[in-house]
């Protein structure tokens, strides 16, 4: 009768339960990610950049269940680019996700199969849909922990080879104090 | 670069923005849905039981794609049978959902297609995976409104028909102040 799984949305802001998987990245788990490469060597290399969780309830690669994520980016930046994910597309292409805010002020990134980039501004409540065959990415562009939850196809499956070789065609910095998106 | 979907998270509990549906059932709209009819003719008709907004950002029955839910069930009981929703299985049978609780305290009554019935309880961080082939309705089992999430995939449709026709094999009562899931 009890719900298997909880986010202790008081407290810690964690998913607690069985079958919740946890991943984090450090600094330097996150090589050839920023532009400043300078900036990218003189960081604390053992930081943690953001963490994600996993409930993965059916197993990958099932057509009609569903996955769901908890993450946490951390404050800071490289350089003059705000800390962010890695990014990624399906690698079902055509499979849309949710991400929405809980906590702090960020950036999704996207850019579709024709290298358009776009964002969306993240604050508490805010709801994104992110369509088939766009990437995204999320950037914290504040100063607390920004926090969001995502639910996704359990046959999306993630394809970081795409963005490791090719980038997104633009990034997010700080400029004059406020996020700019500059194209590469 | 807006958000094109917000949820007033701190007052209003609504979904806010273009493409949003509003549905809302009263309780003369949920006939035949409660055990007690004599209880059910005595209630105010008017009442709104529960609401539900739905953000549909692609077209119905496409594959891949997500839809996204907020709901509220107002408190109150039918006899000793707790206010809750009409229920449904999904028309394309094999597809999953999530619902996941904001506020108060409810009831996630499941039934897979042996009529096997339980359930799940509901209160602020519950997040519950509702598998494929498997129907679900809400119950508010508290004094205040319960307001939960939702998501489900684009091609997954609602069968309210076979519940309207068979029933749910077991119904939530309120027994000496608590919950019970009775058999019919």
């Amino acid at each position: 009768m009890r719900a298997k799984v909880n986010i202790d949305i008081a407290n810690t802001e964690k998913l607690v339960g069985k079958g919740v998987k946890d991943s984090k990245k450090t600094m330097s788990q996150l090589i050839g990610v920023f532009k400043d490469e300078e900036a990218f060597k003189a960081a604390d290399q053992d930081q943690v950049v953001y963490e994600v969780q996993a409930y993965m309830p059916v197993e990958e690669g099932k057509k009609g269940g569903l996955f769901w994520g908890n993450s946490m980016v951390y404050p800071g930046k490289v350089g003059t680019e705000y800390h962010m994910t890695r990014g990624h597309f399906h690698s079902n292409l055509d499979t849309g996700e949710y991400y929405w805010c809980l906590k702090g002020e960020g950036a999704l990134i996207m850019m579709d199969l024709d290298r358009n980039c776009w964002y969306e501004e993240m604050k508490p409540g805010t709801l994104h849909y992110i369509p088939g065959n766009v990437s995204h990415r999320v950037a914290n562009t504040g100063y607390e922990p920004l926090f969001f939850n995502a639910c996704w196809p359990s046959d999306a499956g993630h394809d970081y080879a795409s963005i490791e070789k090719e980038g997104f065609a633009a990034r997010l910095f700080e400029v004059d104090g406020k996020p700019q998106l500059i194209k590469e």
